[in-house]
């Protein structure tokens, strides 16, 4: 059981992201994921990217793993759950799910390790309390 | 004055369109008007771009011109209004415009030439006539 | 020790490949592995993703797993070499690595599954003998 | 005839960069000659994009046309041909063409307008004496 929220944005596939086999590009679910989370830290936690940016600080992706289900098509929309999993001293593990609306069959799953930084150094940071407090919920 | 109906679609940035400038990277605008313009093929027009797969027929783009006014940054919102200016014999001229949300304030605009062909040949083909008809409104 | 030949392909970081860091966007290493397969396949292995669309078959992703080291950043050279680890029925894991020219240190590293599907119904199949064969250098 | 010169930079198709109609992408190819004008600053001009940045200037593109001939596919190589045309008071015209390699056919041309800027503020700012020098050969 996840002891932290899990939050939801409804997005759309763009006609640019579509490949050679008429489907999404495989990299491009990962860049749905940012863009649900760009939206969640802002709407859901009441911090964006830009807060963190204009207190010095930027996430960076340490690692990714993503599992492919079916793909998305042309014109599909999909819902992007995303949720916190765990913290570490200077970062947190975040679960997604991509699920096709309306049918909310799962496209793809997986989990993004991110590290907090120092923009200036581009060195790991300790994650500040208020931060933290703010993420847990 | 414009003989055509302009339609319009509301979009947002996503964070993978950031280029190093940390503005909407100057290509991305152009992948707007195409998304924008496929999702009023479909809603405003009544025949989606499947709909010409279908019947063996593909929109290339002829040319583009585009006239940058003010960037968009990260999570901004835009709408990409749309309209035909006029037809040729196997094509048509799109001409567009985005502006900022909320302010409306004028971000790009320009035209694309598209040209109807055979998808199995890749050779342009007249418009037919239910096509031309449909899309003069 | 890898039982299978590693091949290597240089490439170069493109300007539309920076994101909002001033570095290579997250995503786009995963593309980098893709054009090296791409070059790979046809140059080292003797068989073309275009001679496997030509008897109807493709490669789908199945999963992807990638551990960022050090960024790349504009106008960087690299380095992509990637060997077969293992093979299924109807696939192979593809392992990865990729490191920064001239210094040869380490950008990211990870590994993709393929399925090889028939394009026509999406659906995984065996892997021919011939392709198992020419895939086992 | 032009007055300023020519220069030339090859480049291979990415696998990414291929769309719904198998050809690469219509945005792409501003994306290459964008590819193509960092390397020749660089190469040919002998002042690159982050000598420029370390001024604290930057090039905003005004405007863009191009006009396609034929498309590019899959794993094709190409030459990207770029000149300038003429200097404003705070910027330069560059066209470009590109060819199919080995054919030397033409995939499209066009021009691309350019404002150097002073990247804290986004303002256009005059072209620095030295900087009109070096690149009017």
């Amino acid at each position: 059981m996840s002891v932290y929220s899990k939050f939801e944005t409804e997005l759309a596939v763009r006609p640019d992201d579509i490949d050679l086999y008429q489907h999404v590009h495989s990299t491009r679910y990962l860049d749905y994921v940012l863009a649900a989370r760009f939206d969640q830290m802002e709407r859901c936690y009441g911090m964006a990217m830009q807060a963190f940016a204009q207190r010095g600080l930027g996430w960076f992706m340490a690692s990714a793993t993503i599992h492919y289900r079916r793909p998305l098509g042309w014109g599909d929309r999909m819902v992007v759950r995303t949720w916190i999993e765990s913290f570490t001293e200077s970062g947190c593990r975040v679960m997604f799910e991509i699920d096709k609306l309306p049918t909310a069959k799962r496209v793809c799953e997986g989990h993004c390790d991110y590290t907090l930084v120092t923009l200036a150094t581009g060195r790991a940071t300790p994650l500040p309390e208020d931060v933290r407090l703010r993420y847990s919920i």
